[in-house]
């Protein structure tokens, strides 16, 4: 009797141990790619082992387009600026003749594409800048809440992957800082990390455009420029990542071969340290793409990542849905 | 006797709150500085009362030199610079010869001064580029350990202002975010602000020299340039709080116009916010300088303060004492 007490003991306890990692990660199928990330986090927080690592140096950086939600088959802060386009054209009848913003008007992304940075400079500027951080982050927001993707029909802020917030989550909830490093524009983002992912302002890293103070009628405003300040790509993602946190990650989640440098930067650390990639696979829910698409390419990183010993997502194979069904 | 011990009870209750501000700042006096410090904090952190403030909203700023440590009679990087520049001169016989070297390898402040911005970048470039950030936090953190301040014969980080550090452990205590805001050299003030602040890196903002991402034998580092990327001064404060945190801070402290429109910032916002300059005005135990000196100018400040509803602080009659007393 008392031998049957300790054993049934011993039976949920490990059940309950068992539950806590698996249940943390729903969407996840069982599989490589989520035994390692659970691997990872079980042995930087157990606090006697040896790749034990503080909670102040559990940092964790996400890139966003790709990583955390859709980016297909364009980045939805280009599907907000040609949005923006139509709502300002009242304003500026030229743009009804006017290149890139005549392709943008007609909703044309290969016109607007071939307008090529230049194009693309014009339509941020006409929509990206001229106003303050707080005004551009309430248009962001309105536009969110009434914009729908043309392809998935669903808000953009609904296109979030939820086995990557069930990740954060996770993460999170095992005392990591959970930082979004993204080549998409700070303030963009800022206008929904918070809300959706759980992210507050201070940790999203992302571009920037030339802000000035000013001061108007004694009444202190930024205003943003139509100028880049900072790239927060490629080279750019470990530069942006010392220049804000001023301590090397160890852990570093991305899709794309824009991720690259920051999975090499963060994976190249003294002590324990986790690479991750998603391999956009799943044409029949969401996209198929990556040596050859114009967004989020993935190449070298296809190519190196079992080398680098970075796992390799498959969002067909390893995940069971993509988006949340439940609103939120 | 029910009555004499409901009385006995309130009376220590009430002990207990009053000794709980009290003793937070026991290094300042009492006088209206310290009473505006602690009717802010308690106002906003009472959950009930009109002007709460959510924790994530507690976000206070603070510049470096001259509020947290002494800057008198020049910056401390620059003393590190002129100390660099002597332990590097036995690689550099030609700085024997060549102004502003010769002049920093006298100890000549003033034809260090002389050689103007263009000397500055010279003396910048040759003592501070060059090498990785975990490389020069390095050489700081070594400098700090054995170089002593020539007026004040003490370690430099000893040199930290006692009424401030408590400042910064009160309101930490109280659910703010304490982020320091410098003209200095962000990965500069990195290398101590932990240690002797509390203050995490990624709460660091300052100005900053280019920093590019290289790969030399398959290992990333980052490699820091001889070139400005960013100064962290004036009108370049607000700019970069908004960049790295991306809220309004409530709470701002100072002690130069070049705190100026932080302060000006701060408390523009709509809810409670708080605004101080301190005023080097204690020549017996450090430095009285404001108006005509030539760092931590403090004029235009002095003549709004009062007007713009910011308290300043009086070294020489509002703190006890200046430098901490025992050993940290």
């Amino acid at each position: 009797m008392k031998r049957l007490h300790l054993s049934t003991f011993f039976f949920f306890l490990f059940l309950a141990g068992a539950a806590t990692a698996q249940d943390a990660l729903p969407s996840w199928n069982e599989g490589s790619a989520k035994q390692a990330i659970v691997a990872f986090v079980e042995k930087t927080t157990k606090a006697a082992g040896p790749d034990y690592v503080k909670p102040e140096d559990r940092i964790a950086v996400f890139d966003n387009d790709g990583t955390l939600w859709t980016e297909y088959p364009a980045y939805s802060q280009l599907f907000f600026a040609l949005d923006r386009v139509k709502h300002l054209a009242p304003q500026h009848p030229e743009w009804r003749k006017k290149q890139p913003f005549k392709a943008a008007l007609a909703g044309d992304l290969k016109a607007v594409a071939a307008g090529g940075e230049k194009g693309l400079a014009e339509i941020l500027g006409a929509t990206h800048a001229g106003n303050t951080p707080e005004e551009f982050q309430a248009i962001v927001a309105q536009w969110l809440a009434s914009a729908t993707h043309p392809q998935f029909k669903r808000r953009y802020d609904r296109l979030v992957y939820q086995p990557m917030l069930e990740l954060l989550a996770y993460l999170r909830a095992n005392g990591f800082k959970t930082y979004i490093v993204s080549g998409g524009g700070v303030e963009f983002i800022r206008a929904f990390a918070e809300r959706v992912y759980g992210v507050p302002p201070e940790q999203v890293i992302g571009s920037t455009i030339v802000t000035k103070f000013e001061v108007v009628n004694d009444k202190p405003v930024l205003r943003r420029e139509a100028k880049i300040n900072f790239i927060d790509d490629k080279a750019g993602k470990p530069v942006g990542i010392n220049q804000f946190i001023g301590r090397r990650p160890i852990a570093a989640f991305g899709n794309s071969d824009g991720d690259f440098e920051m999975l090499q930067w963060t994976t190249a650390g003294d002590g324990p340290c986790f690479g991750l990639l998603i391999h956009h696979d799943d044409a029949e829910h969401e996209a198929a793409y990556d040596r050859k698409s114009s967004v989020g390419r993935l190449d070298r990183g296809l190519d190196e990542a079992q080398r680098r010993g970075w796992s390799l997502v498959s969002m067909k194979n390893d995940w069971k849905s993509i988006f949340p069904t439940t609103h939120h």
